[in-house]
């Protein structure tokens, strides 16, 4: 029957902002048989992934979950519940995502004041510092670890010595980070980290990990009003996760064998040897792409190996390359964002996809479709380099 | 390694209220190739969900497509639309997912009429009629078709004159009977219908089906503040289901995979023959239930046969006859939810689990579990009538 045939989906490389490849052993165990979501040996799936999940978020905290959604509903439920009406909310925004917290802070009733850098750039904690300041009453500090849009890594320490300097709580997206770079949730001081599953955890998209610290858990508890989200409201969501297994929602169960597999295979792997890995293939991209004569458009003391912003140089058709890659090669890259659109390219390299025949195919075929645009890139000044960075530790 | 090694759920047979059993068409959909969000071949396969779940859902409404979390945020992003603050919201509550909704609708800042009927029984229209007239101001009606926690259908259409007569919308709760029974947006003259994945469609949860009226779109589109939802805000995703593509969170790549295939199965058996297999199965069931001595607890009149109360027999451990058919029979079915905690059971035949093999299996070790419990449980007798009643058409 023609509906049902449609379903056989070519193989890409996916080298996107998300979601990226994912292992196999991954998605077999989304074909494991369902089960009830009260099932004692659901509930020890669960758990389990609580426990690999605090392990991945290099955390101690309690209140550690998936929350039942994508990415976004991780960075909803931390807004939603933290920010209360009439809140203080100080964002530091330097592309997309950041002024997606902030949007949602505002429909979560925050006074929301945005500390903008440009698109390339991380938000200055001195200047957070003075908005804190100058806002009063600031509740909830929030920013984005790895800012999808641009390619940039916020340095976080210093976010949360202001934050904890005036009483607030921080916030911080990692969905583009987790499992990609070091992500240190309680050695930061951060009171809320949020991720996604289809970034650098090579999960289907699906699910949202988030963890709460004891101080952050103690604002949602102590709310006046309740919380927007009835399907995010997390003191539900965690009475469900702890020990109480109070009905909230049908779990995604297959998503949550998907999410076990994934953390299991990036502890098999080990955390820092993934940040490595990670590290290695980023900066033989950039490498390689640099020597083929591109700009990269983050701020070079702060670029994410996990995904590379490419300017789009005079005279190429930006959407035409894209195109070219996905049809004729199969290799996924993504679109400028928000005030970058048609300005940059996003390549990522996460998880699953983060591996050296990726980073020398792509600078393989860019190149060349670079060139049919006139562009005269230079792809063997480029794979030397890539492979030369590749070499090294 | 220990932690991925515990990923080798047991195979249960699923009876309780969702997630029935998935079809392993569904299930080896979730294990191809990941696609980008973006991906035209991805499109292709949201435009085939959103043209079988219009079919499913028989409506010709433009604005129909899958929320991306389970059947709940289908409540949530119909309710958080739906209902701006101040409205007048009149619920009909007869179960525990009326009350949600109702919950819902005061987090959205609505003014909230609960009208009552029972735990067992219908809302009477009658009654809900009189709550329009005395509330003033009511925008939304809202109820639940199945109600999950009762095994009760609610008559629709008397709800749908009532709501437009006094120029409201109708909300409908359609989460366990879409793909059961017969469920006809159109016809029914409902402004939203939503529903989830897991019960009668059949496919893992992580989905949820909804489709708005061009007069619920009109008011959703006429907000005059932003619906508190960001995640689940309408116009949003419509935005990205449509035409326009515009991106707003990363699709659950792989449970749209799952709602394809499922839909696809829903479709090639036809959704008039899935209906009568469901009524016919869960007539059997509930016949067999009343020969061996059982009460069921719903009004005769509007039993669902795909979800059956049965009440806990006088001396009878409920817990403990639910802990039996686990783990001695592999067999899952419910308690009690709500106000019926520890009165009932509730035994579900959706979708997949829906067959006649389930009925009389269950039928056998539940008698034979209620025996050991001191209950006399006549097997011979249940078994026999649910034969003749799966014997006819």
């Amino acid at each position: 029957m023609s509906l049902s045939a449609s379903l056989h989906p070519p193989t890409r490389v996916l080298m996107g902002p998300g979601p990226s490849g994912a292992h196999p052993r991954v998605l077999r165990a989304m074909t494991a048989p369902l089960l009830g979501h009260l099932d004692p040996e659901f509930l020890r799936v669960m758990d389990g992934c609580r426990a690999m999940l605090r392990q991945v978020l290099r955390t101690t905290n309690e209140v550690t979950l998936a929350t039942p959604g994508t990415g976004t509903s991780g960075m909803e439920a931390a807004v939603m519940n933290l920010v209360e009406p009439g809140d203080g909310v100080v964002v530091a925004v330097s592309g997309y995502f950041g002024d997606r917290i902030a949007q949602m802070a505002e429909r979560a009733g925050g006074g929301v004041t945005r500390v903008s850098a440009p698109w390339g750039s991380p938000v200055d904690a001195d200047a957070v510092e003075v908005a804190i300041r100058a806002a009063g009453n600031v509740r909830v500090v929030a920013a984005v670890h790895a800012e999808t849009s641009t390619g940039v890594r916020q340095p976080i320490e210093p976010l949360a010595s202001a934050a904890k300097a005036a009483g607030a709580l921080l916030v911080v997206d990692c969905v583009t980070s987790l499992g990609g770079i070091a992500v240190e949730a309680d050695r930061w001081g951060a009171d809320v980290v949020y991720s996604g599953t289809q970034k650098c955890l090579s999960a289907p998209p699906g699910a949202a990990p988030i963890t709460l610290s004891p101080a952050a858990w103690e604002k949602v508890r102590a709310r006046e009003t309740p919380c927007n989200s009835w399907y995010l409201d997390l003191q539900l969501l965690e009475a469900y996760w702890d020990e109480r297994r109070t009905y909230h929602h049908t779990a995604p169960i297959s998503m949550v064998y998907a999410l076990h597999e994934a953390l299991s295979l990036v502890l098999e792997e080990g955390l820092e040897q993934r940040w490595a890995r990670h590290a290695r293939n980023g900066a033989a991209l950039q490498s390689g792409l640099e020597a083929m004569g591109l700009v990269l458009h983050a701020d070079a003391a702060h670029r994410l190996p996990v995904l590379t912003t490419v300017r789009v140089p005079e005279g190429v058709n930006e959407a035409q390359v894209r195109g070219a890659l996905l049809e004729r090669h199969g290799v996924e890259i993504g679109g400028g964002l928000g005030e970058l659109r048609g300005k940059v390219w996003r390549v990522g390299l996460m998880g699953e996809s983060s591996i050296p025949g990726n980073v020398l195919l792509f600078l393989a075929v860019f190149g060349r479709v670079l060139r049919e645009q006139g562009f005269k890139a230079d792809v063997r000044e480029a794979l030397g380099a890539a492979a030369a960075r590749l070499d090294q530790p």
